[in-house]
């Protein structure tokens, strides 16, 4: 015990070139902003509280707690669950089997798993420039080379650019898409432009992480079928029942060829121990008593009057921003302001001044610079119409006061 | 689309060279085994599912979706959870803050999240090289320098081959241990080797990792105190509430110093957003009422039948085997038995033959090679008494079969 050994060392020291010491994420202080009272927060892509089947998950937990003790033991991932999912996910135009179904703890984990699974140190990735943070967040870990892409607001990802990476050589671990609602742009890529991506992954080779939150939240008739409809081997689809059910269980899943469930299982084991949580039993009861397409249905028509509530808002009362995007999916809406606007500088005053709160567009810039530096996402799900037209008439002084203050 | 770029590989060929392809874990093998009709199993570390408080988990689900729809939102780390923790932690003799307690998906999550936090790529890890697969699963992903400590069944790890280690410049990581009811060996660290560990821990700035899953589950009236009731710098201690509430909750929990929960917040929001999730809640309101002390008195009168029985029936059932280890707290005891036995192979007969299943030792080698093999991992809290004495009596069919029939 020789003093003289002492290292000094902070133990936790390999944390710092992974950028793991900043005090709070975006999102931890978007949480806490948006928890403020008085704040009209479209900040975060929370599911409105007060269509949450609270009931019908009541009776659930009831049911599976006095009939089955054994849903609290450990247990294998829930097969009936997976078949629920195969179901639902027939209700998209996707076939699949259970055995291509792999359970996770949400969608982020089910993020985490595939790229875990796929990734190796610097190799290269395609994704969007601007797009999910949880995504970047996990894929940093592996300091790769990405590949950015830009997003066109009608049509999605620009898949000439990816097209030329990969006649140029590039062979990416994968291809990241949200091909639904995307986040955060709020844009659905064109049916075109899902069939090209496809032929080019399978072209060369390169596997397409699909991710899918909000694709069961669509507001038209006719929306395109998930990429996963059109191929079973070259695109790796994961969702969840965050938006649909509720986020606070926790519980997701991926459809995935079949030879990679073994390895997901095992890299699952490693974080979780990848059991059959009481979620997966209590959201299994749920979907046996079939309530959901009819719950579905309520989100779908309640979402789309906050939509429209909103976009018409955002038109009227912000005339100097650049059109909206026009999500066809989701619960976001992409707004461009003025250039030199910056909105993480705009966000500060609005929360402060005019108790409104929204999401700066840096936040989800893939690479850095000032891409999204003057715009920002604004989330219409946790905010009744009436909230939505008085935040937004908020946004607009705040926004008015940005520009006339603006040097130049 | 060029068909001569198709490069043919398997997308997830990375994920060979950590082993990851392996069709399915031990313990994946010992679930399935443990569920089969007939069997008596003492694989693996089932709470006995008879005493799962299931009326009071059933009437918490109940509160907190009735008064409280907010359960199901996003939501930051339960705060009155955390008080509630720092309070059991109390009943230990481990004093600590809510800021310190950092909330997990369970035990093997906080291992994962805490190995990810302090390892880097090839570096030194002290732990016993007999010890829990679930940590040296999340181990391996670093490819460490492993120095393997040996443990003594009467008093835990050799505390003197640790100190060799690190006079001789060794500088890990950390030192991974786990001080009550040692999985698999169902030892405890005497007092005496956990005052000698944290000494060498301060002297060389090496933190310990303190895996407490069983501590609370003590059959003796004075046990001992976790390591971390004596320092709060240099011991992460991990536990959960598997054990003593219901494995599938999956809630667990660390206590760490306080500038290391901002990098695990970062860590875990990459691994699965890092919520409140719906079990925190239900785990909080459980707690409020104030039933945890008698329940977990009943657990360990309960629980200590169950390991009298069990080493009643080895100790005059197995006449060849080596003494079994005499567990103060945990579920776990460990036999050796007479050198030669491949336990391995012996499972497959006992199971297939016998109806009775437990773990091989090899299961648990750190290093591999012989260590464990002639060894067999018995859980004793998951079967009655009377099951504990038929299934052991069986075992010892299994074992005298395999002793006649010893080559030499």
């Amino acid at each position: 015990m020789n003093p003289g050994h002492m290292t000094g060392t902070d133990p936790a020291a390999g944390a710092d070139s992974l950028g793991l010491r900043v005090a709070r994420s975006p999102l931890q202080d978007a949480l806490t902003l948006s928890t403020r009272p008085g704040i009209i927060s479209f900040s975060l892509g929370f599911p409105a509280p007060e269509l949450f089947p609270s009931k019908e998950f009541s009776r659930a937990c009831a049911d599976v707690l006095g009939t089955a003790p054994h849903v609290l033991q450990y247990g294998e991932p829930l097969q009936r669950l997976k078949y629920h999912i195969v179901a639902l996910m027939r209700t998209r135009g996707v076939a699949c089997k259970e055995e291509q179904v792999f359970l996770t703890h949400g969608a982020q984990q089910g993020v985490n798993l595939l790229v875990t699974l796929l990734m190796e140190r610097g190799r290269q990735v395609i994704a969007e420039e601007i797009c999910y943070p949880g995504f970047q967040h996990v894929l940093r870990f592996f300091e790769p080379e990405i590949l950015p892409v830009p997003t066109d607001f009608a049509t999605g990802m620009d898949v000439d650019c990816v097209e030329r990476y990969l006649v140029r050589g590039a062979r990416p671990a994968f291809i990241y898409a949200i091909p639904d609602g995307h986040n955060p742009l709020g844009v659905s890529l064109s049916e075109e432009k899902r069939t090209r991506l496809l032929t080019l992954s399978q072209a060369y080779g390169v596997p397409i992480l699909e991710a899918d939150p909000y694709g069961f939240l669509s507001y038209t008739d006719h929306p395109a079928k998930p990429m996963r409809a059109s191929s079973e081997d070259d695109v790796f689809y994961i969702n969840s029942f965050s938006k649909i059910l509720a986020p606070s269980t926790r519980v997701g899943w991926l459809i995935v060829p079949e030879r990679l469930v073994a390895p997901l299982a095992n890299l699952k084991e490693a974080s979780d121990i990848n059991m059959a949580t009481f979620a997966q039993h209590v959201v299994a009861r749920m979907l046996d008593v079939g309530f959901l397409p009819s719950h579905l249905q309520q989100l779908r028509s309640e979402y789309k009057l906050r939509r429209d509530a909103m976009l018409s808002t955002v038109t009227t009362q912000l005339p100097v921003a650049t059109q909206p995007t026009r999500p066809q999916s989701g619960v976001f809406v992409w707004v461009q302001l003025p250039e030199g606007i910056d909105t993480a500088r705009l966000l500060k005053v609005a929360a402060s001044e005019h108790q409104v709160a929204f999401m700066p567009g840096s936040a989800f810039s893939l690479t850095g610079g000032d891409i999204g530096m003057s715009s920002i996402r604004l989330s219409f799900s946790f905010s009744s119409v009436e909230r939505i037209e008085e935040g937004i008439r908020r946004l607009s002084q705040v926004i008015a006061s940005a520009i006339s203050h603006r040097p130049g």
